[in-house]
This record gives structure tokens, C-alpha cells and sequence, in this order.
């Protein structure tokens, strides 16, 4: 077992997604245990709590990919409102999405901004930004 | 003719990268002279001339997202360069190339990683890092 | 503002699409105005108004792509409406996301043709068709 | 006609995904009769026919593509339910689709995990397994 | 033994890209000569031969979709030939390629056209086309 | 510190590759330790020491997935090397790899072949096998 890092992953997920990461997790762990376990471990436990990157800038890393990928809507979701909790601002996300336009074409930026979109309803949170 | 536009990215072009971003569209524009003039205008004259969003970040999205796609070896070069050139840490661009394990797999982070380490070569960078 | 580009490429997405084109451009400005603008500027104003390629073989191009990347439904849904809209034949629509599984795969091809197979039985389209 | 590729190939689907391979290609053949007719004939008539290479071991490399390209989630749970009717084991499938986080990211594997609890669920296989 | 389909699929490839199609498949063929079969029988005797789209369409909507994937390299160049073959003008395939910017990202574009210039300087087509 | 899993990783990936797996860690190592760690630790350490799945059907599903990838070329060479090394025939990696024209199309096997080729010009294995 490899507590150390199962403990670590726990918190650094309940640090980035609140309650909500958790509540994935456990979901997740009724039917594939093993993996749940490595999803607290690897990527919170080993990745998300290194030094040199920090959490809004590692939100930001996340959110770019999964729009630019195209593939993973609800872990896109799961990330936006993870980098709302960390602190990135609405701005900022939608920034991020919009700039995938750039490099993985206008319907990924078209598909992410539509689950901003959901999430900032959840979040009441009105769009049009005033940045806008 | 859009000038505003394209006078604004040629700026934002050499802010973001210095003078070799402008020589990399310099040669493109003798073979796709419409094509350098569109990358000119609406990724940077449009997109990273945005406010809302940081240089840094923005760096830190698109360094996250080419490594996830993993098809674009040379824009990912140009990116790394331009990361640094905004103010990204060595370690911080490290970091988001290796957290793309996380969300496009191994592979695409050691293929990555190794342009990475072909970029610090170039500016003398040292790996592996002090905070590695 | 750039007044010209924008009128240009409002033009040319009714010229694709007809009113409903604009009508999701509308919707999408209510909350990401700038991005709907971008679509209209850039896509419709620089690209598809530029002479060279005519806009049936620029809808055959657009349809052969969104299939193949086979993560962009809903513009794929838009898009092969546009193709019909332009003067593609029905029949040249089903063999440009038949021929995409030779070079994306047969799964690319059949999820491109779920989605031909619902826009034409929106246009009252009866398949199979005659030729095939 | 190809006669011989056609009732070979309808044969090996048949012997591969029982009844319901042949169901979902005549589905298919009522909008689509020439696509169907060359999935019966490629994919089954030449590829699965060929020796060298096990009907198991041929559905694990296919779940696996399936669940690491991220993009053909129909397609998947057919060939999860292909890989049960040719002997792979529910344990199989499970870390053949879990590996996948290595190759293709996390996200990749949640979703094919996603696909696999949604068969095991038709087919009364409980979850989680007693080996995970 | 399938003697039509090979034997039409060998003719179409020869209309498609002269000699040199039937020089790639000869060399494939000394070391996997039943795929280089399928090639033949498949895409070029089953795909391509039909009628519906033609061969300019269907060199447009291959290219279009070569570039968008952004993986393919090798084939992209033998499909760019291909189309100048069958009749496309140098500024269609410039035109399809830089569209791709706005389905698959800049990047993707850049990538295309770079296989594009590769391939005019063999067939002595300068560049900047003077249409752009 | 995890030394378990890192032992037992470093185990699995001699038993699974030979000394070159070996290798290929302590090359990375040299410029990013935290990662070489990573992949001795997670993939091999955590996934492939995992039962339920043989080593034989592990390197099935890891070279399918990354030809249908079609962008990790280097790590489908060490791949090909070691699926050989576990046991598989050549017979059983080619068939594999034309497999993956079906469902990631066919440039993405003729891009597999051509680094199978390579490794088994290495391994003095001579094509065409006398099964194809």
C-alpha cells in the first residue's frame, strides 16, 4: 500500500475540486477501486503536488489540453470548476478556451466553451463576461 | 486591409517571442504570404492581444496543449522558446509538459519533454533541474 | 473594429448556410460575443470569402475534416447542411464520409454517417439513396 | 459481387459478436447499404479472417484502440461485448481499458471504463470484480 | 482471389497518381504484400472507383482530411501529388490546406503546408502562388 | 519515497523489454529523474504488474493503441521490441498492426509497418513472413 501518497492525493484533490472531486472519486471507486485509487495517486498525489508549477497555472495547463483533445467533456468539466476554486477567474478560463481556436481548430474552442458555459450556470456566474 | 490588427500582432509576435517569431513568419510569408499575414493577425493581433488572460499563462496554455496533441513539433519549439521569453521558469514549463501524462499519456509527454530539452540546450539551461 | 471583414464574412455565412448559420452565431454572441465575431471575421471573412476554391469544394473539404477528426458533431451537423446549401449533391456528401474510413477509420466513417443520416431526414432526404 | 468476402466476413461477425454483429449491420444497410456491405466484407471478411493472430487477442487490441482514440464510443461497446462472446475475461477487458491511462491519459481510460460498466451491467457482471 | 477489385483498384490508383502510386505499393508489397493488396483492393478498387464525387472531390476532400489529422505525412505527400494529377490547381490545394486552420488548428495548417512546398518545388510550381 | 512499486516496476520492465528498457530509463533520467521515476513507478510498477491480463495480451493492446495513435513513433519501436520479448510472433504484431487501418484508417498502419519493419530488420526477422 502506498499511503503516503494515497493521503497526499487526497488532499491536494479536495484542495483543487472541494468536496466535489471527492464525491467523483468515490463514485468512481464502487465499481473500479484499483483505479480510483491511482487517480488519487498518480495525478493528485504525484503531479498536482509537485513544486514549481502552480495550482491556478497547473488549472490552466489542464483546461487547455482537455479543450484542445476535444475528447473528455466531463473531466473538462470537472477542471473548470476546479479552476475556479483554485482561483483562476472567469476571464482567465475563458481565455484559455477561446486560445484553442488557435491551436486545435475553432470547434474544439466552440465544444470547451459550451461546457464553460454549463459550468458558469451552475456557478451563477453570467455571460457575457463584462471582459468580453 | 486590417493594419490595426496586423501592426498589433507583429507587437504582440515580437513581445511574446522576440525577434525569431517574426523571422519564422518572414520566411513563411516568401512561400504563403496570405497564410503569415492570418497567423500575424488573428492569433496574435486578435487572441493573445487580449486582456484577461497573462502572456505567462497564456505560454502555459498552449505549451500544455501542443505536448497533449503531440503533432506539432515545431510549433511546440517555438512555444517552449517563447515561454521562457514571457517569463515562464524552467521548471515551470517542465512541469506542464509533464503533467500531460496525466491527461494525453506518457508518450506524449516524453516526445514533449524532449523538445524541451533540445530548447534548453540552446539557451544553456541546465538539466536536470535543481528542483527536479 | 474591423467593420469589413465582419460584413464580408456575415455575407458569406448566409451565402453556406442560409438564415440558420447566423441564427447560431446570434446565439453563441449572447454569451462569448467576441468568439462570434472571430468565427464570423476569420472562417467566413479571411477564409472562405478568398477566392481559388469554390464553395462546394470548400464545404466537401470542411465535411471530409470534421469527419475524420470525428470529435465535432454539432459543427459537422452545420456543416454538411452548408454542403447540401452550397449545391452538393446528397450523393457527394455520403461518399466524402464513406472515403473517410480509409484514412480515419471505420468507427470516423460511421459516426460521420449518424450524422449525414439525421440532417437528411431533417431535408427530407430519403435514403438509401438511388446510387448507392 | 464479392460474394466469398461477404459470407465469409458475415460468418466471422457472426462467430465474433453473436446475433447482434449482424443486427447492427443490417440497421445500418437500410440507410447505408453499401457501407455495411464493406464492413462485413473488410474488417471481418479480410482482416478478422486472417490466421496469425487470435479472435481474442484481435478484440483486445481493438478495445484498446477504441478506448485510447476516445472518439468511438458506439463502436466500443460493440466490441466489448464482442470481446465477452469471443472468451476474454471481465477481468481482461477492465486492465486492458485501465492501460490505457498510460498511452492515452487518464481521461481516456474513464471514459472506455464508462462503456465497460455500462455492458457489464447488460450482461450481469458484477462490479467491481473480486480480482481489482 | 478478388482479380476485379485488384485489377480495377491498380487502374484507379494509376489514373489517381500515375506510376508513382504503383511504385509505392510495389515497395510496401515486398515486405507486407497482403496489405499492400488491401490498399489496392480497398481504398483505390472499392472506395475510390465509385461513382458520385469525383476524383478532384475526392483528392480535396483526402487532403483536407491528411492535413487536419496532422499524422500522416508520408501519405499527405503522395496525396498532394495525387491531386495535381487528377487536376486540381496549385491554388485549391493551397486553399484546402490553409482552411484546416480553422477546422484542426494553425498548427495543423503550417504542417500542411509545409508538405505542400516539399511537393512544388519536386513538380516546379513557384511559390507565392500568384492568386495569393 | 516508493521503493516497492519502483522495484517492482524496475522488475516488469526488464521482464517485459530486457536490458534496453532499462536503458531508455536511465537516459531520461539524466535530464528528468522525477519522470524516469514516474514510469518505472506507474506503468510498469502499478499497470503492467497487475493480474488479470497477461503480458503477451498487455504489449497486443499497447502496440494497437499506439499505431491507432499514430504519434508516438519512438515508443511504438520500443514497443514492437518488446512484444517480441514477451513472446509474441511476428505474425501476431503485424496483424495487429494491419488491424488498426479499420479503426484508425489506413495511413496509421502503413505508419505502424513501416517502424514494425524496422525493429524486425534489427531482430533479423525477414519479410514478408511466410504466413502473409
Amino acid at each position: 500500500m502506498s499511503t503516503d501518497r494515497y493521503e497526499r492525493g487526497a488532499a491536494m484533490l479536495a484542495a483543487i475540486d472541494g468536496p466535489a472531486g471527492l464525491a467523483v472519486v468515490d463514485g468512481l471507486a464502487k465499481s473500479f477501486p484499483d483505479f480510483a485509487r491511482y487517480i488519487v495517486e498518480f495525478p493528485f498525489g504525484d503531479i498536482y503536488a509537485r513544486k514549481g508549477l502552480g495550482l491556478r497555472e497547473r488549472e490552466i495547463a489542464t483546461v487547455a489540453a482537455l479543450s484542445a483533445l476535444g475528447k473528455a467533456t466531463p473531466q473538462l468539466r470537472v477542471h473548470v470548476h476546479a479552476a475556479l476554486h483554485v482561483g483562476c477567474t472567469p476571464s482567465e478560463i475563458v481565455e484559455v478556451v477561446m486560445q484553442m481556436a488557435v491551436y486545435a481548430g475553432f470547434p474544439a474552442a466552440l465544444n470547451g466553451l459550451a461546457v464553460v458555459r454549463e459550468v458558469f450556470v451552475e456557478k451563477d456566474i453570467s455571460l457575457p463576461l463584462v471582459s468580453d
